[in-house]
């Protein structure tokens, strides 16, 4: 049996029973370890698994998927993903590749980013289709995710923005070179997703968004020391929230009082907050 | 401390690791028992955490919320939900209380139906808003959720559909009587979803979908014996999934090959579908 395992948000101990009893009884156990980092460190889970763990990067998933499935047609493996198996990434092609080999399935889920937004204090039920922010370059600076914002917008819905994570990442003098040598990882700051969206309104002037509209930004989702800053796009675009991993939820029309009664509480500066919000949503 | 724990999807065994900490070490245990069921009985939850629980319906979480957050400033107390505590209800109004009587809380999050539905096979990225079906009765029918549909399906997205739940319901004699006498519990199946979903637009004829339009339908999400089943409304409308809890997914344009090559191996019908996606997505 492959079993697919979340991992949740934080700390080794946010797995839950039921995976963990696979990964004490799995003959082997693999990380993914390419779409997203946990917040800590592989060995501390050895640690608290007591067994060892194989880092599953993406070469490994995507060219060596019958290495990972070897056997799993009388041995249970388990791989380990952080958040939920089905969050960013789907993981549809190392399903299908069980399939043909017969090789049954069963995953246990967790929270992910996708879910445990609602922590933020707004309505999943409001949210649109969830976009991702890469990081821009000189030379390359792709604007797709506006539209995104865009359709959910002009339906009044909350649009949840996912940040840009550089790991294992090769200078280009090095990947010519053929050196294994890879880059310190990068974290986008919910401050410099604020910044791109201005940037890209800027140029493009269609008003999805603009400086005054509100958002969040959160950041350690799910640790004990996560955080949420409400305020406008302007006011993230400067805002520290410390360290990774950061997200940012930019508002739609559709929200209650209760709700804006809770996100207000973590406003940056609550007099600017209440007479934008009257101003963007037409209401105190 | 005010712990708001989420138990997962299905079995006792879904807890984390650190929700069953706090379960065990806190001065009570709270069950939150009105926006959904566990697939469990709160017996052998209590069997398993070694200690009682008491069960929190909606009168006493609304109007008695200083009962639940007592002496919580100093001792821990602890409020479980299933599936994450911001899935389909956020508790804002239990969080606003606590803050408003300067109760510290912590979120202990775990999966939802919100983010498992990624299961299905379709990417979480492109899912648009959630919408509730509620069963329908001879005098009353609300189709707010067409509107939500159709705005999904506009811009290509797939649409979430999460179906009534009657628990502690009183007939109108009982009501009128006032004796504490409730129905059976009933869980709307997807079957029954579809043909509302087709009453409807049989009604409107507004296009937001038809009968041929593809969908998934979800049982038992994340428990051992969970199923998916694809085809048209139609086909689902007369399909059996089974025990509760059930959903219901509307497939929306974008679709990527390898989620098609996914949901094609549960279709009712493969050749229906076939001929369906074509006809719907204009492509193989």
């Amino acid at each position: 049996m492959l079993y697919l395992i979340g991992l949740g948000l934080s700390s080794e101990k946010d797995i839950t029973i039921a995976g963990l009893e696979v990964v004490k009884k799995a003959s082997r156990v693999y990380l993914e370890a390419y779409t997203s980092i946990l917040m800590i460190e592989k060995d501390k889970l050895e640690e608290f698994y007591g067994r060892s763990i194989i880092l599953a990067d993406r070469e490994l998933v995507e060219s060596s998927s019958d290495t990972i499935l070897s056997g799993a047609e009388t041995d249970d493996v388990a791989f380990l993903v952080v958040g939920d198996p089905f969050g960013a990434t789907t993981h549809t092609d190392l399903l299908l590749r069980a399939r043909a080999l017969k090789i049954p399935h069963r995953t246990i889920h967790n929270a992910s980013i996708m879910n445990a937004i609602g922590a933020c204090g707004l309505q999943l039920y409001n949210f649109g289709q969830t976009v991702s922010m890469v990081f821009f370059t000189d030379t390359w600076r792709p604007a797709s995710f506006y539209d995104r914002v865009r359709e959910n917008r002009e339906i009044g819905l909350h649009t949840l923005l996912l940040l840009d994570i550089k790991v294992k990442e090769q200078s280009l003098e090095n990947l010519i070179r053929g050196r294994k040598v890879y880059e310190k990882p990068r974290y986008m700051s919910m401050a410099e997703c604020a910044q791109q969206m201005l940037e890209i309104e800027n140029e493009k002037g269609e008003g999805a968004y603009s400086e005054n509209s509100l958002a969040i930004g959160v950041s350690r989702l799910g640790s004990e020391n996560q955080q949420f800053v409400s305020g406008t796009l302007k006011e993230l675009s400067t805002a520290d929230l410390g360290a990774p991993l950061h997200s940012l939820v930019l508002l739609g029309k559709r929200v209650h009082e209760l709700e804006i009664d809770y996100i207000r509480e973590f406003a940056i500066d609550k007099e600017s907050f209440d007479r934008v919000f009257v101003e963007e949503h037409g209401k105190v």
